[in-house]
């Protein structure tokens, strides 16, 4: 089931995909994708609606983060081996973990801000996952039945302000639209192995990363009880799970955005995000 | 105006401390103290009430966290020159940021949790800054009129984890009770300077650190704004300004804390906390 929010910014709608890729409201359904709405119990029941009869959405609206009620993002760093070897650093013997602001969602469409004396905005596409019921102290084994599903991040990051600006990677990570969400929270039922998807991301049409989740370092269910034993997470909460080869940085010589240009990004059945750079006001 | 929450943990009601000390409910004044209530309009709205004609509330009540909402609790590190020697870091030329999960806060009394395979959970009284109104790139000399007002935090922290486990700070940081906020959310009229407050923190009835926010790094105006400079910071966002010396981890040799212990503190003016240590479940 792929599920969605639409509107304006801050009042969007409960929705989700019909088998036609039609977009359905769930205007009355649902509040909205947040807390309990993504337990099991709750995501079961909506599964079972008669998708026709629920109220059609005009396609072009605007599309929200896929999740809200969102207390943390937790990012995971240098989680592909191939990723850490381009930044120069050694590949973790257990999970980086740094936290992007709540304040830094944004649709998947929406603009890119580019912060105010920022010369190193650059690019990751992750694989999010979405917590569906509270963990703390979780298994391996448990962990999965934790996860409401997956969605395609953008794990936007100012490196200067991430690396030399004195701090900790926060610092870098949590600017205004630097973590677009979405298009879809697909639910985990729809995706077998989350260890065995393509990710991709382009600039200006230029593919500058190709990889997949099959490299990553520690997978979904270790991160997931990983995370758990250091903080509870609470359903709407998203762990961002670091970005394949092929960010800006990473390049010889390094590659930054300036505002005017187009990202385009997108994980196998987790749909695409196309964003606009603008310098922030 | 000394602000605060009462009650059960998660369904805490607003009131306030009257001139002679008592309790007094908010409940149908105000929702929470939270969002636009803790904007100037609102808090002077709530300092024209005759507090004698609102409910009095019996003093043993348990006090919750003093501000709700709270989209992020930003930390920031080493601010304190004497306590940058004591743990042998360098003091930083800029603003140390780092997170503390919002699922780390808890009430100014209640228990703080060892985590589980804790062996190095250590203490930190730091003065709290409530934001009232939304700041972005917001300067130094208007940076005050975005504080609500400011709060004891004890910024807990586990050193093994925010230091030996291959990750930042984060990790160390947001374990569940952390970050106990209160008693009181004192209203920044109250407070003439910020930067001329003695902080004090007690183990078992012996006094580790004694301080004053007039040996800040960074003082409370230029933090605000630096802060806004890399994200948006909300109404009921708390920034905890760093830690005078007399942690556990720069006593010769370090002490940390074990379940069964008592921890006092509290900053003139802000009020006094008081935690039993337990092990977390």
């Amino acid at each position: 089931m792929k599920l969605l929010r639409y509107g304006d910014v801050g009042s969007e709608i409960p929705g989700l995909l019909d088998s036609e890729d039609q977009i359905r409201s769930l205007v009355g359904v649902v509040p909205d994708l947040a807390g309990d709405v993504l337990s099991d119990e709750s995501l079961e029941k909506i599964r079972k609606l008669d998708f026709g009869k629920l109220p059609l959405v005009e396609p072009n609206v605007r599309l929200g983060p896929c999740v809200a009620g969102t207390s943390k993002v937790i990012g995971i760093g240098l989680n592909y081996a191939d990723h850490a070897a381009e930044t120069g650093a050694e590949i973790p013997t257990e999970p980086v973990i740094f936290m992007k602001a709540t304040t830094s969602i944004s649709g998947p469409n929406d603009h890119i801000e580019i912060p105010r004396g920022s010369e190193k905005t650059d690019w990751e596409v992750e694989l999010g996952v979405v917590i569906g019921k509270k963990a703390k102290y979780v298994s391996e084994q448990d962990a999965l039945s934790h996860v409401a599903g997956y969605c395609v991040v953008n794990d936007v990051s100012e490196r200067a302000f991430q690396l030399e600006r004195c701090g900790l990677w926060d610092k870098g990570k949590s600017c205004d639209t630097f973590s677009p969400l979405g298009p879809w929270l697909v639910t985990r039922d729809e995706i077998g192995d989350p260890q065995d998807l393509r990710l991709w991301l382009e600039v200006d049409g230029h593919r500058y990363q190709n990889g997949s989740t099959s490299t990553m370092v520690f997978g979904v269910q270790t991160l997931v009880s990983y995370v758990s034993q250091f903080m509870t997470l609470l359903p709407g909460d998203v762990i961002t799970t670091g970005t394949p080869p092929g960010v800006g940085m990473g390049q010889n010589p390094k590659v930054f955005l300036k505002p005017g240009q187009t990202v385009r990004l997108g994980i196998t059945g987790l749909g695409e995000q196309e964003q606009q750079t603008v310098a922030a006001k």
